[in-house]
């Protein structure tokens, strides 16, 4: 099915599939990298646990009326997916401050978001992915006033959806981040992964970081959490 | 006139006035400081030249339709203002890409911004005057959703008013810092400095940089440059 190696990412492959131009495999590897790629070490099992959790998030979106370019499971770490153009913005949704906003703002950790905060990112590792405004959204990539309205209007259904279906595992949803891309009718769709790489999580009841700031922080075994999130899923219902 | 010392900054002291709270007195200093104050000098005559260019940038806008808080020139170093209390919030206005953005964004350097792009910078030494987007200015400072709305439209006007200004004396104006402070009535106000130390000119025939990036970049004469600048004002009508 898949047909060549088309990118390859810090956490990803993206494959094209044979006979579907609007189709794509993504397969999950088991690299973490930090801190723009500084830091870097290589987790066996975390590829899966991303792609299965991952498919969890997406088919639950899909469910709550967020549709995504999540199409089915592969296999232990695939993925299929629709093709899209990425929009090279970063998407972070904070209901919490954590990690770098509480260095670049002097924010203190755990101070609420209310309403939550949207930041966008552009895309570009060579630049360290540097935060923007709508005004150097609107400069850098072809998204217009009106697709970023749009962003973030599916940005912030998707953070409600998203509290509550981790709040059913006791976990808090303190941020994550999202990219959008646009599939081959020109329709903005969510896109890439998300996972504990990519979102922040607390356990509701003891605190603990349960992603990836375990490995950011080296605050324990980052294997051995993703596997508790996984099986806290896997038990809901 | 002057009662006490309310504030030193970096450019300017600020001075209480007798008999009046809603007055303040501006002192521009001789200091120069670039890069969030890591390079510093001092340069004879440049709080005179600062000081009087700035009253006659105050003075044009107040002609063509903006208000500051500009009341009038003291003398050669001071000027009596409106007193406000500073909305924390850096306003850049860019018409060509130059300076940080350039490193920032990988935008290069002399690329036009049509629609000239409009950058809030948090206004706090300690963290280096980080970039901000609209959620941060909500959630940092006092300002809503229509304050930013409308110190984005002042500092398109203002942008107007000193492109053509400048263009006058032959001098393109590339980007520019606005503050905004609102006043004893609560009306926003166009506040602090305008000034070569807070715009970028370009000589429209030579391209020479005649600003305050004459000391960033060690490019020659920084008080040769601003005196060029106040004879040219000075002789125009
Ligand atoms: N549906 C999709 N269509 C096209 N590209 C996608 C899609 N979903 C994700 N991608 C892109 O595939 C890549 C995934 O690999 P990843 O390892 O996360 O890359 P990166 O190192 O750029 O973050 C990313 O560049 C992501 O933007
Ligand atoms: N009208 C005003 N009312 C109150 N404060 C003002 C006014 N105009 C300027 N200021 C403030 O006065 C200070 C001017 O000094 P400056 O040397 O430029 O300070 P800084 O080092 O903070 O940039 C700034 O903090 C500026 O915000
Ligand atoms: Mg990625
Ligand atoms: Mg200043």
């Amino acid at each position: 099915m898949k047909a060549n190696l088309l990118y390859e990412g810090k956490a990803k492959q993206v494959y094209t599939v044979t006979d579907d131009p609007n189709l794509l495999v993504l397969s999950y590897k088991n690299d973490a990298t930090a801190f723009n790629g500084e830091k870097k070490a290589n987790f066996s099992g975390k590829g899966r646990y991303n792609n299965l959790i991952a498919a969890k998030v997406f088919e639950y979106l899909h469910v709550h009326g967020i549709p995504s370019h999540f199409k089915e499971t592969l296999n232990e770490t695939e993925q299929l997916v629709e093709r899209t153009t990425i929009i090279p913005i970063e998407v972070v949704v904070r209901n919490v401050a954590a990690g770098s906003i509480t260095r670049r703002l002097g924010i203190t950790e755990k101070t609420p978001f209310q309403p939550p905060l949207i930041e966008f990112f552009y895309k570009e590792d060579a630049l360290g992915d540097p935060i923007i405004n709508d005004a150097h959204a609107l400069f850098l990539t072809d998204a217009t006033e009106a697709d970023l309205a749009e962003i973030k209007a599916i940005a912030g259904k998707v953070n409600e959806q998203l509290q509550a279906f981790f709040k059913q595992v006791n976990l808090q949803l303190v941020d994550f981040k999202l990219e959008f891309g646009r599939n081959s009718t020109g329709k903005i769709v969510l896109a890439d992964e998300i996972s504990p790489d990519t979102c922040r999580l607390w356990d509701v009841e003891t605190g603990e970081k349960m992603d990836k700031d375990v490995f950011r922080e080296d605050l324990g075994d980052l294997v051995h959490v993703y596997d508790q999130i996984l099986r806290r899923l896997e038990a809901v219902k």
